[in-house]
């Protein structure tokens, strides 16, 4: 979905304010140049207070005052935390999950099959729709937030799983063979007989589960999103507020929800990225979550939180909070909006604070932000809607994720690890990487598709990269991949499976490493958590291992097959390396290598005027220097033309970016 | 409360012996020159084995035989563990906590707000003090024993707090407001929604709560003493052996009872003390403990529990059971009894031993209490009631400990922590200092008032602070003080709130430190944990930050206000480095600093003849030299002169006591 | 119990096999020289898919195949896992334990004292007796798997409980007494009135509860072994697969179960053998795991399970599986069966790797076990029934292990820990050792009896060892013996209790060392984790501690008593040092020692023509030479003399068989 402009504002929560400062707020969001409010994601209590009473006070507040300043409001619906009175009457609202009974408290604690819960969130929802129709400063509205199953194992939801589960196997044998329940007397001979799901031990079995609970999450947007298209214009769009792996930021992929599928029913999709800053600030979060918002839908993306101050140990050094949002633009976001406006008083996240601080003054950060809206303001018609031409793409799989987290490699190494170890190696060397599905239809799309630990693999998955890489396409595939079909049942052929012969390669055995290293150039780099014992077939041979029983035995392998080329890495390796097997392979395929490199990252895409948008920055505590290769252009932010050959600097925690033809 | 001799003995339990042997212990009490025995504290079970049936054996015994011998006899009622049959007749007195259901077995783990468990309570204690009327050997009673409210979360406790919230906000509205309970859906918008209070995530709410059950202990107290004073005669008095924060010895301020309101209803303050042992013996838990201790009613305490043998790994070197009686008496202690007198054969504390090992022999630790209750039988009346006259004070606060708890710092460092750094740095040179509550009147009774990260703070109390300094008080503060209200609802101003003025500063930004030192005279001392973003407006810098960034904020500011002086310490760093700064401060105020340093250390106290008492410690493995410059005096061990200019040798893990004039 | 051959196998699963290939599976057993499956453990849903529904396609065809082959067949009962129709069916079959109630799922979370479960057990026992009746192939019966009373604290087992405890003390008063139970008012003065065992914190009380437990398990054995007996002919044995107490591997004696009792009803001890592999591959769990093996029923066993390709990372290098298979025959016993034939394609235990991997092809581990196969059939006759002759015998007890699990030494030190300190110092020296129960009557039969940490011990062991010593025996005794009786209550005499005039030592004090260390021809050993204050009687000291305070007590004696000697060690040291210790004593009692010492490892054992057999192994990746001083004799695997004098040398994980005259 394209943009009019930068969305540029923050979550705004008029009913938190300890006093009322509404005017006194739009005013400052006003001044810092921003452009959007988004709201009422989380309010259900305060517009339904009690069971079927409803007060919109701080709603109308809201959209009053954005009106008469002139800002667009993005309404969220209230539905990912249930009020008081919801839980008194029907406590089972609150389901068992694999941690035992929920109690209530936390947010996203309930249970999503529950019919109670569906019946009255959708009359909250209808009354807030009722509300905020022809409201003209409202141009979107999100489903729910950060939605997930919330692992409910009510009868609700195990009933339903069950269910699906008869239906795919009308012959209940099958179903006990295909998953094995023969094993430690596991079978279900009669529906019946199903047991509580949450014990399991079936890896196969536990995983369905986890794939059935994404399900009820792209269910549950489809119903949200259907009722809410009842009262919305076209002009209004409707997102959601994806969000990725948490690790006390946003590592990786999100292992609950298929982003892929979830987003389906969505207009456009909508991200939260948070990532370590100060000194721990690379840009990689950002990077590789613009890759995975660009994905969901393929399209550009908003960002609709990211932090300003940040949670406790991420306070921006001056010229962070900029190159952030400069970060988000160049990945291909329309959008860049601070969780969140003030600092919150009260309860739980008091300490991840906003762009304000309690005390509401203008504070440093503040005064950071009024810059990029001046900036947005003046350049950023020629920043947005950009498009990527990436030649590279990460094909990513819930599957799998789930599939390593029930037959996990190690404790400190899961599939989003080893994407990351991959993602990072681009990164850093600056060849900018697409996110794709397993089901992506045009593979043909890219030259080089990376393939991170495949391990749940259907027959058509593999066909579909094996006839890729016959008609001319490259993969880079690592250790652990097509080992298993798409209920965990391990391939009972040669591993790994149906890609032997694209690999040219094939093994039986693998192991824990102990002091096994893989040379290079005179260096020894460390062999860790997995090590695969390859025997190639017509694969040539790039590196073994270094080890006394071992060594007879490929540690990474490059095979011709059809007309395109398949690499495959056996083991989990020092970074360093894998980016020198990156530039091996790279050039190999006949492309350069970017000149810079990590603390100087350059991104680019194209922008509506066709011109291509080059953005070069510098994530470090010293200034940066290179020589500026790109066709001649000007520089956006002081219109200065740029001459290929120059000599630039960049000073620390800065950027530049440069308008040029193509 | 003052005592007519130092109480020296242990706790007694007739009840658990393998075979009777009360003749020969009280022989072996009497030639160890102990004086008093503490008795009964956890045998309901025993003083009625069922329901109605009372069985007095094992206490007449020991009330028999101690009075043969002379034996003072300290009486604790027995209701902290209750008997097993009480338990099948009331499930529920076993409550649900924050933990789940309780189950039998541990002591302390039933609801002090259930109805049947106070009905019970109440006869047994009523019987027992019927039974103990009128033996003349009795001095006093113990209420309970170590008591909280064991995190009951039952719901007549939770009843009960919805009551108090109810009480104190009769309008349902503010009550939402100024916990903040819009936040994530919470809001109670009628008392008949509160939901079970224990998955809570708003911070006010849940520290309401432990606020709550605070005043349960001490509502359970003064309902337990009221029925004690009905049979105890005026010079019987009533106390409780409080215990500490504990870390597997007694660290810091104990945050599950407000022990300065919890005494009201007592005679005098009882404190258990344990501390490390062997090598680890550095005095200042018995200091801290002591300061605690005196400050919980503003008088002479009992150490009614310390450890002889102790807990493994706290077998105490030669002289080290000698240093730690006279360690407490120097706190002013009036009282030093060990728990317990014989090591236990069964059950769970079997390896915490007494006096006695399990064989019952005259060992080594044994024959030390017979050194000590010789010299205390010789010396004891000149070094009992203890009055001290300390400049300093510590303004502890349970409300701010458990703000911290819900809003952390870090893992490793809270309240007590904050408390122990600073009362530490105080203590290795020999500066002593007293504990008093937030609500002190009389402030102006010290010369200087620390403040460690008082985080919950109410208006009144700021005010008072305030006016403390404007008329010549001295306050050293820490970060995180001043930052919120009694609910824990963060102040919407300028920080720290009221104490902007007096401390000369303000911020409204703060961070972990990462790579952050303070330099002081060539030396870099680390900042780790906290660390906030200072500006001063009329304060003196005393020292900023060693960082890239934050080099422009002060870490250390000092402040003259009105007639006093506020220093102000906005991160936490290396202790060696906060004793330069004590020190600077300390002279600043026109005091000396003491000559001598941990391992010496030195405390003093006015006796009953109004002599000034000094002790002399050295905690260490090595003998230790220092030039005695207090007033000429006596030794009162060996009775020796001493004389200012003397040069002093105190022997390895030994100490001197010199009394002479004022 | 005498085998005919050595069984050599694995376990096999036709019910878990992707796709029907028990026709090349049968072939590929025979290929690799075995002769023996073990079938059928885990089976009772397939079995029984629905409620007195019997199927048995899978055994039948495994029963065919295999007489085909002539391969026999170990036939266990499959009730160690339930099936879910049974658990619709009597929910609560599933118990409450100390974690809470069981929810279905795992394997050996039953109830085993449940009506229903005993009922329903039975009739699946007695079908498939009479199925498997009169097959001639099936060479013996193993009683459920790895059994244990899997923590159930049901009503059933409750109540049981509290019958067992009532039987023993017809007078409750006397069970409060011996137990301890005044203490924290846990007394029971009513049977009627006893709690949920679970929570108690009595060491007394919950220790028995834990031997009434495994109790449960002997009782549960006699009772299968008396149906399975009914219709087993007199040839076919009855077993049972013992397991070890797990540390992701085989550690030690088995906590659960008192496998000295539970084998009363069995023929042969089978037990299984899990240990590292690749480069921690020592052999010492294989030598343990045998000498606890011998010991369940004096005599050979059977190792029913033992890794293959085993779990992660312990891939075997080349020669590793055959020096597994004859470590295990060194010690005794008769079979190497592996867990598993294939790998596992489903579930839980798809990386717990079979003999073939996933695949099914022939791989490395495979072509290994073809080669043991081979040497099996060529000299097996001569290496099997292998009696051992040891004159050290290690003195096991389950209730010790119990007790120091309720009165730890520390987090990191517990009985088996001690136990395996001592075990394998002997081992790296090369001297062989027994293990006996405290009940063996026939102490004399060894010269030497190794008692670890005997904890708990009744007056009547502690006088039979006693006896012992006085009439000629030997015997090493560590700290933390013979402290408490056999109901965890401390002895009330001096320590340690009846061993004081046999160890002619005492003490009565104890600690955790700190900086305390052991010297020995100038170097200095640590002593860590626990330490006595001994003094000695008539002992002489061996060593003293090297410790300011503590350097007056002794921390190794050995005294004279009657016509043996007693030696005690007060302490934990570095286990180099304590070989040292071992050495002297073995020495000092006549014997000279082995010189050869690990990695060269020598075991040894008469063979059925009363020839000595002797094995030595190379555990390391380096090849060993040593002097061979043993009596002239034959090299079994290429017949060639050996004579005493011979250089040998053994490559890296090889190792050498030598036959000869006694």
């Amino acid at each position: 979905m394209k943009q009019d402009c930068i969305l540029f504002g923050a979550a705004y929560y008029d009913e938190y304010m300890p006093y009322d400062r509404i005017e006194t707020d739009m005013q400052m969001i006003k001044k810092a140049g921003m452009n959007t409010i988004r709201i009422a994601e989380s309010t259900w209590s305060t517009w339904e207070p009690q069971e079927g009473e409803f007060d919109f006070t701080h709603l109308d507040r809201m959209l009053d005052a954005s009106e008469k300043y002139g800002l667009n409001v993005i309404v969220g619906t209230p539905t990912y935390a249930v009020p008081t009175w919801l839980v008194r009457l029907y406590p089972d609202i609150l389901p068992v999950t694999h941690g035992g009974q929920n109690l209530y408290g936390p947010r996203q604690n309930m249970d999503i099959t529950h019919p109670m819960y569906l019946k009255y969130a959708e009359r909250m929802i209808r009354k807030l729709m009722e509300r905020v129709q022809g409201r003209s400063n409202v141009i979107g509205f999100q489903l729910d937030n950060e939605t997930k199953a919330y692992d409910t194992c009510s009868k609700y939801a195990q009933q339903q799983f069950v269910s699906y589960m008869k239906e795919q196997y009308p012959d209940i044998n099958e179903f006990n063979h295909e998953f094995g329940l023969d094993y430690w007397s596991n079978r279900i001979n009669n529906w019946a007989d199903f047991p509580d799901i949450r014990a399991t031990i079936n890896g196969s079995l536990g995983a369905e589960y986890e794939k059935f609970q994404r399900k009820l999450v792209t269910d549950f947007f489809a119903w949200q999103a259907a009722i809410v298209r009842e009262y919305a214009t076209p002009d209004q769009f409707i997102t959601q507020n994806f969000d990725y792996e948490w690790r006390n930021y946003s590592f990786g992929m999100q292992p609950l929800v298929n982003q892929f599928e979830a987003a389906k029913c969505m207009d456009v999709a909508g991200v939260d990225i948070y990532h370590p800053s100060e000194s721990d600030l690379t840009g990689a979060e950002i990077a590789f979550g613009g890759s995975m918002g660009r994905g969901i839908k393929g399209s550009n993306y908003l960002v609709l939180e990211t932090e300003a101050q940040g949670n406790l140990g991420w306070l921006p050094y001056e010229g962070q909070l900029r190159l952030q949002a400069y970060s988000h633009i160049s990945s291909g976001s329309n959008s860049v909006m601070y969780w969140h406006w003030h600092s919150i008083h009260n309860s739980f996240e008091t300490y991840w604070k906003g762009l304000l601080s309690h005390d509401f003054s203008e504070n440093v950060t503040y005064k950071e932000a009024m810059q990029i809206g001046a900036e947005f303001n003046a350049i950023g018609s020629q920043i947005k809607n950009l498009q990527k031409k990436n030649k590279v793409a990460f094909m990513l799989d819930n599957a799998s994720l789930t599939g390593l987290k029930w037959f996990p490699i190690s404790d400190s190494l899961n599939y989003n690890d080893i994407m990351r170890w991959l993602y990072d190696a681009f990164y850093h060397q600056n060849i900018e990487c697409d996110v794709i599905p397993v089901t992506y239809d045009n593979l043909a799309d890219y030259e080089l598709i990376v393939i991170p630990a495949l391990y749940s693999a259907s027959e058509a998955t593999l066909a579909r990269i094996n006839a890729y890489v016959e008609s001319g396409g490259h993969i880079l595939v690592t250790f652990k991949s097509a080992f298993s079909n798409e209920h965990l049942k391990v391939y009972s052929d040669a591993q790994p499976h149906a890609l032997t012969n694209c690999l040219g390669i094939t093994y039986d055995q693998f192991t824990i490493p102990k002091n096994v290293t893989l040379g290079s150039n005179g260096n020894s780099y460390e062999v860790s958590e997995w090590l695969e014992l390859v025997t190639p077939s017509t694969a040539e041979v790039w590196n073994s291992y270094e080890h006394k029983h071992w060594s007879k035995y490929a540690a990474i392998t490059h095979n011709e097959y059809g007309k395109g080329t398949a690499t495959y890495l056996a083991c989990y390796f020092d970074q360093k390396y894998l980016e020198q097997v990156i530039a091996r392979l790279w050039t190999k395929l006949g492309n350069e290598m970017p000149s810079i490199q990590f603390p100087l990252i350059c991104k680019e895409g194209i922008n509506d005027e066709g011109q291509l948008v080059q953005f070069y920055f510098n994530y470090s505590d010293d200034d940066q220097t290179f020589v500026y290769n790109a066709n001649d252009g000007v520089a956006l932010l002081d219109n200065k033309e740029i001459h290929k050959g120059d000599s630039i600097t960049i000073p620390s925690w800065d950027c530049l970016i440069v308008k040029h033809s193509i």
